[in-house]
């Protein structure tokens, strides 16, 4: 039905995470008629960042290709306190937040004993150098909040027990703009737990 | 926060229909690292549907550039039933169903005094022109069930009245699937208005 080359596209974009069969037939038929001038620019920006993009070696977090980051690399950024994310999409958030002033670091994962993610695989042990290499005062894990980023932060939390840094975790509730009536019972359950007086 | 080159390669991908800001730095994001494979897939396929992929100059739906549609030029199809649609992915999508036989013709748009669109802008001369050649006998009319769809499924059927021929319209009712306690109460009073005796 659809021409060979279209269909090819389609098959393509269909791979993009969060895009679905529909979507990918309306993106590649836009990029082929109003968006013909995206087209190539995509293409462009699309080659460009596959050489340009990389990973800070220390943090984890993206970056210019075969440099650090610009948060490891500012010196007005407090080294001692490290934000832990899964990935490098986390630390950004976090950033567009503009209340920390630390450095991250990216696992890349969540522990899996069923998928085999052990803690070698997701830069524990990296993490655990740089606490000790940068003074480490505070560990702020920000893992999400599901099963496997709770076990997750546990398991970090006991690998640092002994050096006697502080170990912390963002905190559970609702979240802002959401309605009590939507929310699901685990989150109204931490809600209830973590109340805070007024 | 993020490196330039990956901005632009989101900013580019925000541009794509269906893609808010997170879903293309998600996107952004995988196609440099997992999807790395993906990108140059990507680029190719793109630059190879912009050159190949044309659309049908009597039905204007999607073909090879410079040729008519399989559906039009395959002579089992019953070229005196036409499927007006408004784009050619609703052409793809009735097509899917397999129960039409006849041919299709895109309007590629739909009237709407306020922005301007005419009949003239969305090939209803071109559409008039085909019911006479062709000998049609059937014109379906499957613009969108929405307040301009009906506007020019109307503006149609009275263009055509002079034709003698049959003009109909996809019927409206219950999404198969759909829940009731979920419809929106047009969808409920089209499909009171239009009950089939049991």
């Amino acid at each position: 039905m659809l021409p060979d080359a279209l269909k090819r596209l389609v098959h393509e974009l269909k791979k993009l995470p969060g895009v679905g069969p529909r979507g990918a037939e309306r993106i590649a038929l836009w990029l082929i008629t109003d968006g013909v001038g995206v087209s190539s620019a995509l293409s462009d920006a699309l080659s460009a960042a596959v050489e340009e993009v990389g990973f800070c070696p220390v943090c984890g977090t993206l970056t210019r290709k075969g440099e650090q980051c610009p948060m490891y690399t500012d010196p007005s950024r407090d080294k001692t306190r490290i934000c832990v994310v899964e990935g490098p999409l986390d630390a950004v958030a976090i950033e567009r937040s503009g209340v920390f002033d630390g450095t991250y670091h990216v696992l890349g994962g969540v522990l899996s004993p069923l998928e085999g993610v052990t803690p070698d695989d997701i830069r524990i042990p990296d993490l655990i150098k740089r606490v000790k290499d940068d003074s480490v005062v505070e560990v702020i894990i920000a893992t999400n909040p599901s099963a496997e980023g709770d076990v997750t932060a546990n398991y970090i939390a006991d690998e640092l027990r002994s050096y006697g840094i502080g170990v912390t975790r963002l905190a559970r509730g609702l979240p802002t703009g959401g309605l009590i009536d939507y929310a699901d019972s685990d989150t109204i359950e931490k809600a209830l737990e973590n109340r805070i007086k007024l």
